[in-house]
């Protein structure tokens, strides 16, 4: 249905929408457009669905579109399709093109290499600031990724400096690149992650940051545009992490139902599995059950409270890690505040499950005429169970990062389960501490 | 301490630590600085951050210090000082400055007009593209954004197109900038809220976007480096609802204890509460329980797994909502696809269950004669409750969005709460039918 689009088949529109339609939707949607406005939506829109475009495109035209992209589009519309439309696509480049694309797809999409553009304005530090402005007007109708900022590079390639094209209007004449570039330089390695370059361009306002290897030698830039994908796509990761399962890597509608069915029950059966203790845990407790079954009456509620107090802890330190708020070394600042934090939530929580019970009418018959000692056990294993439910939550990310793994693992489903097994084992054992020899 | 530091004094050292330092020692940092690299550092901080450092300077030097920063940063700065120092640092303006200042402050800081710079490089129509660039170039030691993108402005100051340097410069001599300008313009309303904003930098490469009033009358630009932070701040701030509170809105380590406190509380005990009819539900079922402890035992594994299923939908949806991926027109599609993830969820998990307990040494003593009926009625309600969480997670965004809420407030301790109550009901209404007159 077209009028998913409301018949506006403006670009903006196109763009605003087009992961909201179905593929089938954005293949009658295309077809309808005229070839110009084809090759303008094409160019805008994200190397997935170039490549999904690109493969349903007659193998006759498919030289023409591809040379539409530049190199570092090119990489990346090409690490997006299949492997046959891979080699047919290499095939229509020009030698020049196909050696800059070759040099791109050697690295991740997701490190620095994989961001930048290999073309950019380069100049030499001798150069005056008039003969740098005339070049880079020349360089105009090049394909470099930008003519604002020129890099200032030697011989080698290395790089030596920086200079905008502002600053060479700004420049005293006659005076030369160099004595007017900035060499206090920002550069990330072209094999930096890609969530380390993004925190770069947040600490910065940088509009572009120069790519280099390990001998400072340029390799291309990254522009902060292409960083605002980067940290949306981070975040996303992180977000299904928190959420309990594998980053879909896809749009929610067009991840195929059995790959997001694997990557959701992958940690749903972990999780399970993790829970099974519970059953093992409470059967110890059968017959501390069979005795006292209004102990059972309130299991859900102690030890939910333990799981939501955990999922807050670990979800603000998994965030504060990836902002870089909070660094590894800083873990005894995070355990003496979640300390505070967890004995006040947990004392919040055991007062009002107190009064809950106390005050509840008919709570005689309901909880047994032991009802005092119920209401006992009730609040002050929540205390323990918050307490230890956020202690947990704010450290599980610290100890995953310390061995090496993402923070992000640490989900709220997980804390969850973890302070479920031993929030029974809580429970009991004050239970029993204020129960035996009465109901126990 | 500021070996916290390394002893690396570097304005990217500074810049990237700086949140990880605590008050006293971004003080103590602060002070060690010489003028010229104080100066660096608070025209590149945040405005928070500069808020903090401009409350500590004398008064007597406050002046020198606000007019380092443009119109819009003066306008961040002052939102982040408390009620006095605001006051102070409007008086040390020049009235030009102070006349911009005020206009932004009528603007909500996380709206197009909070986010935007008022000095952007104007041209009018009928200049020559030599007359246009000559002005630009002059424009360089203003104080204006940029001068990459020049907005073509009517008498009226209504906007006619927009015309980049590059374009400038490969525009034929002697032509006007309205005959090379473009007209097909992406602009926002001056009130529009940053999350839609970041939305359109994200689906378009632009690095500034223009913006306008009701009568496309132009009020400033926002460029894309100002929505690397919203992105993230709006990320953030999805998370931790997600994550069962609400949005902190200063970084971890900086929030004092008692607010954090008071954030963390308020869903806490708004989930406790809810979780209290877990409680009042057990209780019709206690009974059941006295006569058949042995269904006790998997109440927190059964209720457990639909929390964990829906915490799952819940986030997916979330976050596909916050992307765009998603409309609210769009639930039935995404009811289709969690109906069959979670029957499909729900199948796995109920076979796991089922072999869990058939093939555990020992049933029989553990589980009684009638383990076979035990497991059945485990496994039969956990496809039930899997499929009823995923289908609450991913409905309940779509639910909250309807009636104008934040779709994000649906955190998955929020659907697990929820699910726990409604699994109660479900697992013994499941479990009866297995074991009326037999154990129950
Ligand atoms: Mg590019
Ligand atoms: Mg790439
Ligand atoms: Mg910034
Ligand atoms: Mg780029
Ligand atoms: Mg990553
Ligand atoms: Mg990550
Ligand atoms: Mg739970
Ligand atoms: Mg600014
Ligand atoms: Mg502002
Ligand atoms: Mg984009
Ligand atoms: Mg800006
Ligand atoms: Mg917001
Ligand atoms: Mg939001």
């Amino acid at each position: 249905e077209t009028t998913l689009l409301n018949d506006d088949f403006s670009l903006e529109n196109l763009l605003d929408n087009w992961q909201t339609l179905t593929h089938a939707q954005r293949e009658e949607v295309f077809a309808m457009l005229g070839r110009i406005d084809q090759e303008e939506l094409f160019i805008n829109l994200s190397s997935d669905y170039q490549a999904e475009i690109f493969e349903q495109i007659p193998h006759g035209e498919k030289r023409s579109w591809i040379r539409l992209l530049a190199p570092d589009d090119i990489a990346d519309l090409i690490q997006n399709l299949g492997e046959e439309t891979q080699a047919e696509a290499l095939r229509y480049l020009d030698y020049a093109t196909l050696v800059e694309v070759k040099a791109l797809l050697a690295y991740a999409e997701d490190e620095a290499g994989g961001l930048m553009n290999s073309r950019f304005a380069r100049l030499r530090p001798e150069m005056t600031v008039e003969e740098a402005i005339r070049y880079l007007r020349a360089q105009s109708k090049s394909q470099i990724e930008t003519i604002y900022y020129a890099y200032v590079l030697d011989r080698t390639q290395m790089l030596l400096g920086v200079i905008s094209l502002r600053e060479l209007f700004l420049a005293k004449a006659g005076s030369t690149v160099q004595e007017n570039m900035n060499t206090d330089l920002v550069t990330v390695l072209q094999d930096e992650d890609q969530e380390s370059i993004s925190k770069t361009f947040s600490n910065h306002n940088f509009l572009a940051i120069p790519v280099v290897d390990e001998n400072n030698v340029m390799k291309g830039i990254i522009t902060v545009d292409d960083v605002v994908e980067v940290i949306e796509e981070e975040a996303t990761e992180d977000i299904h992490k928190i959420g309990g399962m594998e980053a879909l890597g896809e749009p929610y509608l067009d991840i195929s139902l059995p790959s997001m069915i694997k990557k959701r029950a992958g940690w749903l059966m972990a999780l399970f599995v993790g829970e099974m203790f519970t059953a093992t845990a409470m059967s110890h407790y059968e017959h501390d059950i069979a005795k006292a079954v209004v102990l059972a009456l309130f299991i859900p509620l102690v030890i939910s409270s333990g799981g939501n107090s955990g999922s807050q802890a670990t979800t603000l330190i998994i965030r504060a890690m990836a902002l870089g708020e909070v660094r590894l070394k800083d873990w005894w600042r995070v355990f003496s505040r979640e300390l505070v934090s967890g004995l006040s939530l947990g004392v919040i929580l055991g007062l009002i499950g107190l009064l809950r019970i106390l005050l509840w009418p008919g709570k005689e018959t309901l909880y047994g005429e032991h009802y005092m000692l119920v209401a006992l056990s009730v609040s002050f294993s929540l205390v323990g169970i918050v307490l230890w439910g956020t202690l947990a939550g704010s450290m599980l990310p610290f100890f995953l990062r310390r061995i090496g793994l993402d923070p992000a693992t640490s989900s709220a489903p997980f804390v969850a389960t973890l302070v479920d097994v031993t929030g029974l084992v809580i429970y009991f054992t004050v239970a029993s501490l204020f129960l035996k020899g009465i109901l126990l």
